[in-house]
């Protein structure tokens, strides 16, 4: 597995202006629900993680099976709604699929959550 | 609106390692996707977003329904839906509830979905 380094994303970009700063938009909050949907789902979570971890960082679909106690068409159903949502890309080379994660969709998700370091209890639940 | 400064989070703290660092368990898996499913619906989304909005960091849930094209008993279900899966906590004053995001819950999925700032697409995908 690589080991990568991970420097934080800038908070306030753009495409991913935290939740907790404005109030999200109608259509932004239709999109972006879509993609938390194809997260909501124990064996799709560690699908992605499965093959963000991946050395080089993709996976061919050959080994996404055996780490699961599901059947290769459930697996298949679940990266195709990953797909579907842009949480990663894939190519047919020879036999296989082989599948990557899209880090600008996960960056996004990311930036959207941000919320500051300190925690802002209202003053009145703390008494 | 209160002006908040946004830190970015420490990547890889302890309960928020990168899910594309390591692969992530069973257990943890089952537990994040039960918040991802809270995030999955569009009109959850902006209600968590406004009250995170919200000067102080908490709503009244009077002021709530406006802002939506749904009724006072769908909000009431919704917010019940993001206190159960941890993302809000909430208070009874008085005649009303009052509602306030948790930070440490977005902050942990924020965590999860960091990524490496520069995008590593295979080399194969681009050529």
């Amino acid at each position: 597995m690589s080991k990568q380094v991970l420097p934080v994303f800038p908070a306030g970009e753009g495409c991913c202006a935290p939740m907790v700063r404005e109030p999200l938009g109608e259509g932004d909050a239709v999109e972006l629900a879509r993609m938390f949907k194809a997260l909501s789902d124990p064996v799709r979570l560690r699908l992605l993680s499965l093959i963000a971890s991946y050395e080089g960082g993709e996976a061919c679909v050959c080994d996404l099976t055996g780490p699961f106690d599901v059947s290769q068409p459930t697996i298949s159903h679940h990266l195709k709604v990953l797909r579907e949502a842009g949480l990663v890309g894939s190519e047919r080379r020879g036999t296989w699929v082989y599948y990557w994660v899209i880090p600008a969709a996960l960056r996004r998700l990311s930036g959207l959550l941000q919320t500051p370091v300190q925690d802002s209890v209202p003053a009145s639940s703390g008494t």
